[in-house]
């Protein structure tokens, strides 16, 4: 076998892709502190903050709010493995890749899934979930709030006030929107929500933030099959994290650790100033890259401020841009997933990474590289157009 | 809601219990280096890295290894979730806590499950196992290494041999004992084995290790249904830990850095002198604990060097006692489980915390507190048998 390994010492990245993003150095020193056991009267508090932190960020009072033990995928199955039992009707909204990834999941907890289908790049109409609902019986409606894949925030008030109509479960994904964009959890009536950490919250990746209203949380703990994950099986979760702190497996101590820190600088940002900082780092990135004649991807009036989407120019090579910004500028930008594979360019401003400095930076680096590989533009109009919103 | 947080400075705690375990300052070091993205170059090659150091450990060649993106639970989770199948006929050994964690989730596959009971403390006998076999039928035969609940290690090598002459596979727990105890998954035809990061691997929870052999990973792959979990379904896990990178959900980078340097420092101390490390600590501190009058709870000739239980004596209180020596000494050991609840302790001596200065220190303190709470024992014999065992 191989023996001679190197110390851990990794380039340090600029990170402006899907997630991860940056990390504050102080999450970072988070991670170092030495650990406490799972149940230590220590450790109890910081998982009550941590409770306290995410209900911050969730815009919600809900009770049973909790990082999930896995990275935002888990938190993904944990929401719909613990709704969903076999037979049951689940209307799923596919605009994109996470979208495909929740049918799957829930077709093998036995769903009858719908699947409703919407060109990647727009958001779903509610006329459409309407005509998903008509016949009834349907127990919950599932989308994506901030798709990933094609950098669409979606709208959510109508949708919410349909599914409720029809006495259906909204169960809404928030990974690339908690901490970067208003979730509003309880405003929107929004049933189970779950993100990841690695996006706008701004810590490393391994946990999965997720909140079940009181309604949402009877239905699962009533349910007649046992759920078909021991691991994510909320039922038992809660006891952990409630008050009767029963085992049931070993919490990630130090991401729990980062989780709290990273909480901790939303809190002490404000939630409004987060979300402008998101906004306005947004507007000067999509100003720069639309100045030097880049078309945005997503659909007008509905483009996340955390993960911006614009097409590959067609005089470009995708992977060979996005190869020289890692190597000599040591940035990541994300590149398209499925149908969009090498069309589109995925530039992530989350959290710690949504600053000035890195829109300045991105589009500097872009337009170095553009010239060098012969793509047309005018000089210095990206950074121009950016300074022009900042100012 | 509460807005008075304090920075984060737990109390620095000798982990003596069941897990987690202390952590080498380098691998506290390791969690503090900055982000990669999860398929920058730079991580594909600590990724090959952890797979390399992780066959080590393992003591296989197996192609199929890597760490799930969860605790040990999930490890558990993703062994069973991937072999079973529903109607699958699969033997639990039930000789603990987590024997018993095995049924219900194997339960939860669909599965037919056969149970065999063993007095806890005690290992299962061949016999037994060949009983349960001879009906044939049998796809898996899943049983624990080192039973954490009870501080027992299981003997394999008959076992397997059973097992394999009835053509079924052998699915082993290896939680307890993964880089505290042989292991030896190629040598005892262990088919699938798991483990947690943070018991004698000496890394923080949140990452599972597992390995398939080719005959298993064979049987995952040409399954008839879809596995239960999309989060573990390592066809597709698989592939991103392969040559193909197809991304599946995004790595716990720091927590793959901090396994990645936990198992560097096992690779440099050698397997076999951490074994020895292990097994002379735990003879040791179980010298000092007989000469203070406890009793050993495991049966003899089969007790784990990872985990030690001792019967809490009659005159003390359990919980009394363990909170003594966490606020007095800062010292962490565990209470029993299940139906030995306030009956035993579980003394973890794993990874990092298994050292002599620990042992000294756990006996001197449980000496102090004793003497204080009125129990009778000879002045310093605890120590004085430890001693002399180091001599």
């Amino acid at each position: 076998m191989k023996t001679d390994f190197q110390d851990l010492k990794p380039s340090p990245r600029v990170l402006l892709g899907p997630g991860p993003s940056n990390v504050h150095p102080r999450v970072l020193r988070a991670m170092a502190t030495p650990l406490l056991g799972y149940l230590d009267p220590e450790f109890l508090v910081i998982m009550d903050e941590i409770k306290e932190l995410l209900r911050y960020v969730f815009q919600t009072e809900n009770d049973l709010t909790l990082p999930i033990s896995g990275t935002g995928t888990a938190g993904m199955e944990a929401s719909l493995y613990n709704i969903i039992e076999p037979g049951d009707r689940v209307v799923v909204v596919v605009k994109g890749f996470f979208g495909e990834r929740i049918c799957d999941m829930a077709e093998r907890c036995g769903a009858q899934v719908k699947r409703i289908e919407v060109e990647w790049g727009r958001i779903v109409e509610p006329e459409q979930v309407k005509a998903a609902l008509k016949d009834g019986g349907v127990k919950v409606v599932a989308l994506v709030h901030a798709e990933t894949s094609t950098g669409v925030l979606q709208p959510l008030e109508e949708i919410s006030q349909m599914v409720h109509e029809h006495e259906a479960f909204l169960l809404v994904d928030a990974v690339t929107s908690l901490g970067g964009h208003p979730v509003k959890v309880d405003d929107r009536g929004i049933d189970i929500c779950y993100s990841g950490s690695q996006k706008c919250l701004a810590c490393p990746p391994g946990l999965a933030p997720i909140t079940f209203n009181n309604r949402a949380a009877e239905a699962m703990r009533n349910r007649k099959s046992k759920g078909q994950s021991w691991y994510l099986d909320m039922t038992m979760v809660e006891k952990y994290w409630g008050q009767e702190r029963a085992y049931h497996h070993t919490a990630p101590i130090t991401m729990n650790y980062a989780l709290r820190e990273a909480l901790l600088l939303i809190f002490e940002e404000g939630l409004e100033a987060r979300f402008e900082r998101h906004r306005l780092n947004h507007q000067a990135l999509l100003a720069g890259l639309q100045a030097m004649g880049l078309e945005p991807f997503a659909q007008a009036g509905h483009r996340l401020w955390t993960l911006n989407t614009v097409r590959v120019p067609k005089s470009v090579e995708d992977a060979r841009i996005r190869r020289r910004l890692l190597d000599e500028f040591s940035i990541e930008i994300g590149g398209g997933l499925g149908p969009v594979k090498g069309q589109i360019w995925r530039i992530g401003l989350m959290g710690y990474s949504s600053s000035k400095q890195n829109v300045l930076l991105c589009l500097g680096a872009l337009e170095t590289v553009f010239r060098e590989e012969g793509y047309q533009l005018a000089a210095g109009a990206g950074v121009a157009a950016a300074t022009e919103v900042y100012s």
